[in-house]
């Protein structure tokens, strides 16, 4: 063939191959994105309709990888567990990584106009992953753990630090320096008695991140109330069809579809509710 | 601090340098692309909207990433040489996939409605990337042939089956058989003989694939006639502004822009004309 | 400093971490044993004195590296577990493979006239190491029954084998032929009706293999009649108190010795008198 | 299969294939033989019979494998160049390391008699080997620059260091502070002015280590004196035969044999030379 003289260079692809049997996790985050909130408005501390957006892709990415089994994204990251015993592009690397990172940054794109209809995305936004793998149950819980975390640290400075700004009439750098060294509970005490904020009844999603899970849809086609007790007030009940996307072999089955929770994923009650996450 | 107990879960990222001092190849695939054309209706055996857009998204990830000395484009793949010398991202692995991956994804569908005014995104297409390391240039050489040799291999049998289903009144199955076991030559003489087709006045960009690479820029401020004696009827002079790309720190430099040729790559000329390529 | 123009070629030497908190087996083989074992006149279809000398040297690693919990031998092959949190060597497995490899290479060539004192060793034989992860307890259960399944099935045709050969008659090629297809209890019922062989009564090293593990020393200094109820029968007593070796940082505490013992590793019995094998 | 259902653990062995077409370097260091060297009274600051008896681990070692080109040693450590277009053992990185590493170990401890009659080993060295790979020519010279440069600084350092104390009657301690800063210059006169020492004639295989490469032998039976030119006054002769080793498939050409050299290799002569050496 004319260009078998050539095809040695295909040789030099090395394989590359996760361990069998262990949890993949792939985390994404935003490339650049202090500049692109800046450059799209985003309003601050967080952009309720920047964060939907967000979940909407992890959900279009779970829909189409049923291997996916729990995504949990703040901010401009999103992380997602992939299942042990998953055999996912035969569980090479870059595939893996490559794939599910071109596909969130494809919806992210894809529906953009849908959250933000009067402000035009001025050009286009990347995403950076990397999966890492991990052997047993315990590092997944405290993985999350580690995520759900940092989330609550995060959003109390910043909501703590644009109040000073927004409603204190400091400037940033002497936010800043307001702010320098105090713990959760001198946050919440200068929330609370300079402006009236209760942590606490502040937005879920803001406090604990999005939770994206997959749930049984009852038989009848009743209209989508599904809540479970220990998230009633917190469920977002946007739970997209995702009729746009192809159908796939090896989809996620019909009786099953993609949730948007914003509750605790410390303690033990999401994780008992849910053994098939952990189970192989 | 509050999330330190779980922090440990970090170190079971591990590292992935790719050796120093080697070529990179990055190439990008689309992913179920055949289904995707379907559903978009391509134009058979070309569709020249969606090999514009597919060079538009690569010279997009060129502007932003002056690491990238060389792109060839065919079909729903595009290849990306990244010199020996790059530092880029500490050279780890994950990290020049994941968003270089992401960036020409995201392109694509930023500007799909440009290529596509009248045909909107039904879902968000996603691409796989794999990165391979390259010790030489002979090799770098080598690869490029590879590719466009694929091209041309491809094109040639694409364009006679479609003109035999398309003009010939066969069957897809009737045209697949007609075309069993010929050579290069045969095709040649099915497309004029019966078709009245010369192959080689083909738009050079089915035939060759489409070569990104930098081109200085004059100083003065004319008009972007820029043609290079080899490649004169078959430049590409849509070289974008991409001013709606964010300025970068380690953006290429003003004075050279990204140019799409549609040239052979595999003889010499082409490269003793850029010895800046093949050099460290 | 005068080489320090050239220092930069350490750059190139990457690093290569192994996942935390996974078992760790690092299997060796001889290199080309087949050949060695004629070289040197093993005899047929057993040497209890190489099988001993390979035991000695796995001994002497158990004994410089605690991390090696458990070891595992048959004819020129030896696997050992190292635990899962272990940090030996910040878990680099070029510097584990290696080293280990070496160690057992050094100490087979250093003990062997004190097995085979009339035979002098004639060229040095090599063996080659490879470590694969585990995430899990019942992968590395299954590991250790793979190989010791895997010494029945071997010992049990060469026992069989070479019966027919060196009792029966037959040329090697008529015993293949003997051999090919039957099962089990054929070749056990060739060795008793034939040879009067009951295969069960053969020695426990040949049908078991080696089994290397810790045991606490009582601290009187009795001698060493140390037996376990179910390996009574089957342990070997030539405890080496390896006083050749160099005291070495982070060495087994010296109320545990290494022990030899040729049991059954597949059933539950083993391990559950050994919880400390598997946990973490 | 009786062993089957175990089977599946093979399948947690992840390929390890290293990038074709690239030089490799294989480095083994002694384990510990600070402790080793002191523990069989090595002479300082160089034991000859010890350097020989690296040499001669090392020619066995070249002797075995046909693809190791080059190899330079000092001290306790040996490097071994493996050519670019090698496909030992399918390019497989722990197989190459593990068997090389074990081989020259083997070797080592197998000779240690010829080379101390008189002083028995005491217990198994070990080696620790790892492997490095280099895209280009330049690399490797400067590799093997940055080899002998360390062979020099060291071995001044060492040799004025030992004259101090073993002539110069100052403590190891008195001998640390009266080189601390020291330059060359001012340790060459130290050697000189105190000791009578020219250190440009002390054996060339302190200041300049060991190099090992093929040489063609003559077709004659004649002893062998082939010297060349550049090294005559710093060829080892005792090339040995190996004719203890087995004869191997792939082994080296009847016509060539490995010298032990103790010349320049920073400089082009040694290279241009040997061209065979870097070309692939």
């Amino acid at each position: 063939m004319a260009g078998s003289k050539y095809a040695y260079v295909r040789n030099f692809e090395l394989p590359d191959p996760l361990l069998p049997r262990t949890f993949m996790v792939l985390r994404l985050d935003g490339h650049s994105f202090h500049r692109f909130s800046d450059e799209h408005d985003f309003t601050k501390p967080n952009d309720i309709r920047a964060l939907k957006l967000m979940d909407h892709a992890a959900k279009d990415l779970m829909e189409q990888y049923p291997d996916v089994v729990l995504a949990f994204g703040e901010s401009d990251e999103f992380s997602f567990l992939i299942r042990k015993s998953a055999s996912l592009y035969n569980r090479r690397q870059s595939k893996i990584v490559s794939t599910l990172t071109s596909l969130f940054t494809s919806s992210y794109v894809f529906r953009w106009a849908t959250y933000f209809p009067d402000r035009p995305l001025k050009y286009p936004p990347s995403f950076d992953g990397r999966l890492v793998l991990y052997p047993g149950a315990q590092e997944i819980r405290d993985y999350f753990s580690w995520r759900q975390t940092d989330t609550h640290i995060n959003n109390l400075y910043n909501t703590t630090f644009w109040a000073l700004v927004q409603q204190g009439g400091e400037t940033t750098t002497q936010a800043h320096t307001t702010l320098k060294g105090t713990v959760s509970k001198e946050k919440n005490e200068i929330l609370f008695s300079r402006f009236h904020i209760n942590y606490n009844t502040l937005d879920a999603q803001f406090r604990k991140g999005s939770i994206l899970v997959r749930e049984e849809i009852s038989e009848e086609p009743v209209p989508d109330t599904s809540t479970t007790a220990d998230t009633s007030t917190e469920n977002d009940t946007t739970t997209s069809p995702a009729s746009s996307l192809p159908k796939m072999r090896g989809r996620t089955k019909p009786r099953t579809k993609v949730v948007v929770l914003h509750c605790d994923i410390i303690k033990d009650k999401f994780w008992d509710a849910r053994p098939e996450i952990l189970s192989s």
